[in-house]
């Protein structure tokens, strides 16, 4: 029965491999990249606030939301697409602009959904290598035939935590084609330091091939409430909106969301805490003599040299998750979240005694 | 640009039609079939006490929801799988089984959704029209050909109310070949007074080729939050689950599903109230002569015998929402909701000035 009925791209998908979830109170998971002060506090007072409503349909369009994120950013409402989290919009983006057998480039030993959705709706993954675990654009550009369809960029990229300049990703982007869409996913953009990073929204307004993916599952807390989002030119936004399932956004991401966009002094909070996080985990890194990345992100890159998973299971009977990226194609590294100064310290104790 | 870019299915496909929201307090909407009484107060309370962990991914598997669903329903866990929606569970359906060209039998004037992911995927909808405005499963079993992979029944169907009997399923099933998967929308199943409702969820132990779709939309409350759930073998389902992104549901959506799922006094009240609102309704349509179908849902059709969409103009003004059922095809006919008495003797006195 099987057979007929599976579709061929479906049989082969591989199983997504989450962050690990403590079984038990005391234990710090630092293997997501989730806030460490937990959701946005304008967000939960906000929820608090609709849930009465919760009988009807929530809004179909997420008018509010993209009204104020159109503010925010400095671009217009039909600019912006909500989703189900920012997995949705690459979802939606592979139904509405993927034809079977064309091509999408990826970047190797990254967030592992872009590979899934090329392969779920028929196109042809083409992976291309990092160079010292950095994206290589040049490799990247180079990949790209009179099939290619979309090419996947991640900025900050995770796992590495590490930034595309605005000069290095300009320079890629001189090399794609008109008819190519670049998804950038830009998860992680609002911990970013470096001066360098690309003004990524600026291209949308000029109605360049680009599709910016953002998040509130990071900064604003709120993984757990699913919303992320895209921005790209009006005439692509408009077909990915008739792709998308009417009542996508539930009503309380779409009013948390809201709340959270506005939630200065905890965002501020977050982004100072992650900061100083960074700087105390380069200093104790050092001092151990491990190899790490420095990171434009809210988690760091380090190279364990010994099989991570191990790691993993030894830091967990203590109290701590992280993540080993054996999933991602580097057994021998790991990725932790940055989280409060007292978990940052935990996990560094633990570092000393394990590594 | 846009002939590149945009995959043809989604150029073709039409915007969704929501039902009408209140612009205005004191406005009632009869026009989405949401819960009178507002959401679930134990999904309420539960949420409100869920809500502080919103910074952490959910449940990728809906574990605890599915096994409370399994325990209700006498079914396995392995039989479930969780959606942002009974319409995401439509869409995985879709994506999982239905190849380029395969034939989706679908029935004429029903809910829209199942004609635009047959469309949406490639597939070629096969429209098969009412007799006397009911699903006629003897022309749907004709229409099946050696392509047809996917069948829609809506049961109780959208928007007439009326039910298939367990013979006529039966019937039916006796007809479509093993390699062609009959999903059953039974969104309002809860409210069905018929003793001859059909027992889908035994053939989906007897391993038949069927997945049932229920909802925490009407019944329950909980419109806004998005659950809808897939009943079906466990090889089908555990196809399903590949195809799902990782984190479909939300935290809140979860728990508060979970809690819904025992509200008995509110699930209670809610039956009663619909029974008592049916028979009111009856009553009052019999004494203004105005044609309607006998209904197993939370809604009645009424042939209005009239252009509803001047009817739904006249009805908004005097501050009640209905369905003009000019989407769906049916012009002359509205789907209005079983509200409280309150609202349903609005909706009468209103009727009762404008026909």
């Amino acid at each position: 029965m099987l057979d007929e009925f599976i579709r061929t791209a479906v049989k082969n998908i591989k199983d997504y491999v989450p962050g690990q979830n403590p079984q038990k109170p005391g234990v710090i998971k630092l293997a997501s990249n989730e806030n460490p002060f937990g959701p946005s506090p304008m967000a939960l007072e906000a929820i608090a606030k609709a849930s009465s409503n919760l009988q009807m349909y929530p809004d179909q369009k997420s008018i509010l939301l993209r009204e104020a994120l159109a503010k925010a950013l400095k671009v217009k409402e039909d600019n912006i697409i909500i989703g189900n989290g920012s997995d949705e919009i690459m979802q939606i983006a592979a139904t509405t602009f993927l034809k079977p057998g064309e091509e999408v480039i990826i970047p190797a030993h990254t967030f592992s959904l872009y590979e899934l959705f090329a392969q779920l709706f028929d196109g042809q993954p083409i992976i291309v290598p990092l160079k010292d675990n950095e994206q290589d654009l040049e490799a990247m550009a180079a990949a790209i035939t009179a099939k290619t369809k979309l090419i996947f960029v991640c900025n900050p990229h995770n796992p590495t935590g590490t930034m595309i300049s605005a000069a290095k990703l300009g320079a890629f982007l001189a090399k794609v084609p008109a008819n190519v869409l670049v998804i950038i996913d830009e998860a992680y953009v609002e911990f970013v330091e470096g001066k360098e990073f690309p003004n990524t929204l600026a291209m949308v307004k000029q109605r360049r091939n680009v599709l910016v993916l953002r998040t509130f599952s990071k900064y604003h807390g709120l993984a757990g409430l699913r919303v992320g989002y895209g921005i790209a030119p009006p005439e692509l936004i408009k077909f990915m909106f008739r792709v998308k399932p009417p009542f996508n956004v539930n009503r309380l991401a779409q009013t948390g969301a809201l709340a959270a966009l506005g939630d200065k002094s905890f965002l501020d909070k977050t982004y100072q805490n992650n900061l100083e996080g960074k700087k105390y985990l380069y200093a104790e890194l050092d001092k151990l003599s491990l190899e790490y990345k420095k990171t434009e992100s809210n988690f760091i890159f380090i190279d364990v040299k010994r099989p991570s998973d191990e790691l993993f299971l030894q830091m967990m009977k203590q109290g701590v998750i992280i993540r080993p990226l054996t999933s991602f194609g580097l057994p021998e590294a790991i990725r932790v979240s940055i989280g409060t100064t007292e978990q940052n310290e935990k996990f560094i104790a633990l570092m000393k005694t394990l590594i």
